[in-house]
C-alpha cells in the first residue's frame, strides 16, 4: 500500500476537550460522547434510513455525513463517531455477508478452514473511496469538533466470520482458536490488515482520533487474550500510530474488567471501560499511562433524571482518579433510549465541576 | 409454612470430597462436577427426553432421577446436580410460561405493574410433592455421592418475568429496577420466597448442598447489586441455613468478577467463579472465609486434550490459593460438547496431585 498523506486538520482541534483528555490533560470540562450515539434511538435517523439497508447507508457519503452529524447537533457532544458498522470493511474487501434486521450480521459461508482465507481479500484504500469522501465531508462540517474514526478489532471481526452471525458464547470461535492456533493466527493477521486499512483511510482523510471496538473480546480469559488476540490488535493500533502519532487511539470492549491492562498494552492511549468496573478501580488497574473512557450503564438512561444525574456525577467523580477522562456509556446506546435522557446526560457532564 | 423435618442422610456423606471442600477442608482429591452436566450434551439424555417437553420432564420423578444420575455414571463426578430448570418453581407456583425449544423460557404476560404481582403466587411445598419425591429417589440411589439442590436466584427469575424471555442487555429489567424501586423490591421479595421454598423442599428431602444460580446478575454494577439484589438473595440463602446449617450453600453468576465479595456476603459458603477471573485472583478478592468453585472456560472442552489437560492443571493450581476448591466449569456445559472431553477433565482432576 502506498504511504497515505494525512489531511491537514482544523487548528482549533489542538485544544478540543476530547483530544486534551486523551492526552491526559484536564480540559475546562470533561468531554462526552456516546457509543452508538448515531442510530436507532433518533427519529431523524430512522427517517433518513427509510428504505435504505444498513450496509448501503454506510457507503453513501452524504448520508454517512448526515447520520454522523445528527447526534452532534442534538446532544452537543464533544465528538462525532464515524457512522459505520463493524462488518463494513469485510464487505468492502469482498466477503459475502449481509446485515439482517433484528438479527445482525450474517456471513454467507462461515469461516472454517484454511481455504476460507482466500475468501477474505486484503482491503485496499481504492476499495473505499467513499469512506475517505465521507470523512472529508464530515471534517469540513465539524470544524472544531473531533471526528473519531471507527473500526472493529480483529477478534470481534473473526467472531462474526466464524460463528456466521451473532452468538452468545462464541463457542465456534474459541474452538477454532484452541484447536488450530496457526489458522487462527492467519485469520487474525488478515483481519488486522483490514481493520488497519479501514482506520488509516479515515485518519488520512482527517479523522482526529480512532476507536477500535473489540466488542466481544471480554469472552476470553486474560491468558488467551494475550496469546491469541493482543498481537493482532496491537498491529492495528501500531499502523495508526505510524501513520499519525498525534491521533489518539481509544480501545474498548465489554466485560473486559480482567483484561484492562492488556488492552492498554495493545497500544491504546485511552482505554474504554465497561460499566461493570468503577473508573477509579479501572484506572488503578491501568496505571498512570492511560486515560479512561466511560462508563455509565446505558440502562440508567431509563431511570428518572434524579437517579440518572446522581450516577453521572458519581461517574465523573470516579473519573477524576484517572489521568484523563472521556465521559461515555459503558456500552452502546440501547434502541429504545429517549434522546432527551442523552441530552440531559451531556448537559450534566458539561455543567459539572469537581469542586461544586 | 410449617417447619419441614429434614430427612436423615447417608452417613458416608460426612467425608464426601465435595462437602469437605465446601467446608474449606482439603479432601484427598479435588472434587469435580459440571454445571449443566445433565442434558443436551448426552445422547442418553436426548433419548429419554424424546417426545417430552422440558418442563414436563422436570416434574416426573423417575425421569428426573434418571437424568440427574446419567452424568454421575458417565463421568464419575463428585456430585449430582438436581435436574431442573430455573423457571420450574415459577410455573409450579402458577405463573403462565413455557420453554420454547431453541428460544428458552417465554412468559405469557411479562411483568410490568403492581397488579402483575397477583399473578405470581407464593410457592408452597404441597405444590411440588414430585420435587421432594425426586430428591428421595435420587439420594437413595446416590448413597455416598452428594446431591446438590438447584434453584434460580431472585434477580435472574425477575429478568425472565420482566423481559418476557431471554434478553442480551436486560434493558427492561434494569428500567423497572431504576424507575420503580418499590415495585422491584416487592417482586424480588416474592421471588425470594419462591426460590427459598424450592430449595427448602430439596434440602428437607435429603439434598446435601444447594446451588443458587444468579445467572445474569453480572449485568449489574456493584452498587446496584448491593442495593437492589443482595437482600433478596440473602433471604434465600438464610432460609436454607435456618432449615439446615450443615448444608453448604454455593452461589454463582457469570460476569461477576467485580461482584464476588458481595455475592459471598449474600450468605454463601462457596462462591462460583466465572471463567474470566483466575481462581487465585478470585480468592484474593473473597478473602479466607469462602471456598471457590470453578472455573474452566467451557469452550476449552473443544480444545485438543493436550491443551485441555494443561488448562485443567492450571485451574487446579490456582484453586490451591483458596481455602477450599470445587472444580467446575466457569459456565454451563455447551450443547455440542463431546462427553469424552468431560470424562477426560474429571479423570484429570481426580488424578492430579499438587506435588507432582
Amino acid at each position: 500500500m502506498p504511504t497515505q498523506p494525512v489531511a491537514s486538520r482544523d487548528p482549533r482541534l489542538a485544544t478540543a476537550p476530547l483530544l486534551a483528555a486523551a492526552r491526559r490533560e484536564r480540559p475546562a470540562h470533561t468531554p462526552v460522547w456516546f457509543m452508538r450515539q448515531a442510530g436507532r434511538a433518533l427519529p431523524e435517523y430512522r427517517k433518513v434510513r427509510e428504505g435504505i439497508s444498513m450496509l448501503d447507508s454506510c457507503r453513501r457519503p452524504e448520508l454517512v455525513t448526515e447520520i454522523t452529524l445528527q447526534p452532534v447537533r442534538r446532544y452537543g457532544v464533544d465528538a462525532a463517531i464515524f457512522y459505520s458498522d463493524i462488518v463494513v470493511p469485510l464487505k468492502a474487501a469482498g466477503v459475502a455477508l449481509e446485515i439482517r434486521p433484528g438479527v445482525g450480521p450474517v456471513i454467507e459461508e462461515p469461516f472454517r478452514t484454511k481455504a476460507d482465507l482466500d475468501r477474505i481479500p486484503e482491503l485496499e484504500p481504492e476499495m473505499i473511496p467513499d469512506i475517505a469522501e465521507s470523512v472529508r465531508l464530515l471534517t469540513a462540517e465539524l470544524g472544531a469538533t473531533p471526528l473519531i474514526g471507527f473500526a472493529g478489532a480483529p477478534f470481534t471481526l473473526a467472531s462474526y466470520l466464524v460463528e456466521g452471525g451473532p452468538s452468545r458464547d462464541l463457542a465456534k470461535t474459541k474452538a477454532l482458536m484452541y484447536s488450530d492456533p496457526q489458522l487462527w493466527k492467519a485469520l487474525l493477521d488478515r483481519l488486522a490488515q483490514i481493520s488497519a486499512a479501514f482506520l488509516k483511510v479515515q485518519v488520512a482523510a482527517g479523522a482526529s482520533a480512532v476507536q477500535l471496538f473489540d466488542s466481544w473480546v471480554g469472552a476470553l480469559p486474560l491468558a488467551d487474550y494475550r496469546s491469541f488476540v493482543q498481537p493482532a490488535s496491537a498491529s492495528v493500533l501500531k499502523a495508526v500510530k505510524e501513520l499519525d502519532p498525534t491521533v489518539p487511539r481509544i480501545h474498548f470492549g465489554v466485560q473486559t474488567g480482567e483484561l484492562l491492562p492488556a488492552i492498554g498494552e495493545a497500544g491504546a492511549d485511552v482505554v474504554g471501560v465497561d460499566f461493570r468496573v468503577p473508573l477509579d478501580v479501572a484506572s488503578a488497574r491501568l496505571g498512570p499511562d492511560y486515560a479512561v473512557q466511560g462508563n455509565l450503564d446505558p440502562a440508567l438512561l431509563f431511570a428518572p433524571h434524579e437517579l440518572l444525574g446522581e450516577r453521572v456525577r458519581k461517574t465523573l467523580e470516579a473519573g477524576r482518579a484517572a489521568p484523563g477522562h472521556i465521559f461515555n456509556l459503558g456500552h452502546g446506546v440501547m434502541p429504545d433510549t429517549d434522546p432527551d435522557a442523552l441530552r440531559f446526560v451531556a448537559d450534566t457532564v458539561h455543567s459539572w465541576s469537581p469542586d461544586a
